[in-house]
């Protein structure tokens, strides 16, 4: 028995935030001290690190649970499954229905049973659960899926990853012009056909990283209130997933049993496009080699990153063929691989 | 292989909030009107119903994850394992870390990260990971270790359950007298012992139910603010779970093999003593007969509702001797069943 992709959809926000509607930000320094420069110089810096020119945000009326049932409609829609034959239903996600102009995040009902209950299941055997695991945790939900198809406690799994970071961002924050909303789904099952989910590997680096993504106070110590906010400390995080996140998609490499010249594709989290260039060249130099031309399609230049949505999003623009340049083929190797808030590292090498 | 629970541990508060303690609250309707009664008359009712005497409140300097990680140290000491060794370490709750006198919900780094991190676990092949599944979380986060241990991706789980309901309730309405704070955990290992877990059984009603428990305003409508908090239709899920429990419970009896008469305990999710109590008549009922004496361990008139806490609570207080005239032996069936908001059930029939 094989596990599989059987269906993708995704769910992008049509409000677009370009890096101009940034021009008025009042950025400040963690400290609360001015930057030196003007907005635009901040914005042309930023733009040539991360590789964001725009953003996705979502309608005022549409909380994470909503987008991650638009993205799921459309994955169950291209798998051609009845969902009410779902034994699972996990979504990914980070922080919650956190609706517009509220700060109160709402987790309770879990946003699994919300995008059940907006999917009209009716069967009570589709279990619906959240997993909280940084921006991994759609990886890591499909690695999750994966041992319950193994264990034979699941068939059919949906499979979700939907965050509004528009709703945890600090204006004064420079940081906040790299965040995006956005919902990727996918269905998994157990198959006859080859391929499919052939080794994963997941870690938690809580040691000493378990801040470098934190919730935290704004910029502007001026504002008296005890609000809090998506936070980084981007240089720490920067060195510690050069190093830890090829690792882990080299131990995954090794466990399929493929080799490097085997890997059409990388799926990366779309974190930071100088960041994710960099760990891909440093995961081909393990194995002595360059990366192919083409071997990381990227979506952050237009999407930002939308943390636990970017990885599902990505395979699904792909397999639509809206990604220019970029195709996926029968019998095709790929590697998904995300870093994020825990710090949590995981790769899957997957087989189409 | 078997996979058994090698080690228990629960961190109870040590503020007592007696119900006397709400004497003075000023308790409303949803809409807002006035009990037709005196304070000491609702809560004399309350007790009836619920069989809460006092519960437990952590301390102003406490969050969930704190109180996780001192169940989760006292579950490793009891088990006598290498933290180390541990493949999996799963945090149940519902709302996050809700700092006192705060009212945003800190979720990011997930409460398991943070808990790894307390515990300085160094293994990075630790996963550490949050499920959101209502007050079953930590039923379904066992179910999850039973889950990967089987299907060959870990040896050796901690998985906790742990939830300070004290910083999400509405002192206007009379069923924040049910909540109450509280962490359990447990080591769930593969072993060769006979025993374990024998039987599983999880359901999501979200068709109607999805909204039977939620996050709302406040009963006081003078109140001009935006801020939400735990929130039942208490009429609506004491039916629902007097049907789906009970069905719930004797699918999962009737899978394991075991018959009625060889159950010894019923660990229930200490939700409401009437409540909890129908629903053990109804279980005994479908199968022909009455509950034994004493099969039903109880600590909801001490402890309150502490949601995924409650479980793993009163197995360690049973295992340690604290119940009274309770006691769990070698070769000794019992069942595991809770219920709470998604709506979700579960139940696990376990050897011990």
């Amino acid at each position: 028995m094989n596990i599989k992709i059987t269906g993708v959809g995704s769910y992008v926000p049509e409000n677009v935030q370009k890096n101009e509607d940034f021009q008025k930000h009042e950025f400040l320094n963690e400290d609360g001290s001015a930057f030196g420069h003007p907005n635009a110089v901040i914005i042309e810096k930023f733009k040539a690190i991360t590789g964001i020119v725009e953003r996705r945000y979502v309608d005022p009326a549409l909380t994470t649970s909503d987008i991650a049932y638009l993205a799921a409609e459309r994955a169950i829609q291209d798998a051609g499954i009845d969902p009410e034959e779902l034994d699972y239903l996990i979504v990914a996600h980070n922080y919650g229905d956190v609706p517009h102009q509220q700060i109160q995040s709402d987790t309770v009902p879990s946003l699994a049973s919300r995008v059940k209950h907006k999917l009209r299941i009716k069967n009570p055997r589709c279990v619906a659960y959240d997993i909280l695991f940084g921006c991994p945790g759609w990886v890591q939900a499909v690695i999750q899926a994966n041992a319950f198809i193994k264990s034979g406690i699941a068939k059919k799994c949906l499979v979700i990853g939907a965050e509004t970071l528009s709703r945890v961002v600090d204006p004064h924050d420079r940081d906040s012009m790299i965040y995006s909303d956005g919902a990727g789904a996918t269905v998994v099952e157990a198959s006859e056909e080859e391929g499919g989910i052939v080794a994963h590997e997941s870690a938690t680096f809580a040691f000493n990283e378990a801040n470098y993504i934190f919730f935290g106070k704004s910029n502007n110590q001026l504002l008296d209130d005890e609000r809090r906010y998506i936070k980084m400390h981007g240089r720490k995080i920067y060195e510690f997933a050069l190093t830890e996140v090829p690792n882990a998609m080299n131990a995954c490499l090794q466990k399929s049993g493929f080799g490097i010249e085997d890997v059409k594709k990388i799926l990366i989290h779309q974190a930071n496009e100088k960041m994710d260039e960099a760990i891909v060249k440093r995961f081909y130099k393990i194995n002595g080699t360059t990366p192919p031309e083409g071997v990381m399609p990227m979506s952050i230049n237009k999407l930002g990153n939308s943390s636990v949505a970017t990885v599902p999003t990505l395979l699904d623009l792909i397999l639509k063929g809206k990604l220019e340049d970029q195709e996926l083929k029968k019998g095709d190797v790929i590697l998904f691989a995300s870093v994020g808030a825990g710090m949590n590292i995981n790769a899957i090498v997957y087989q189409f």
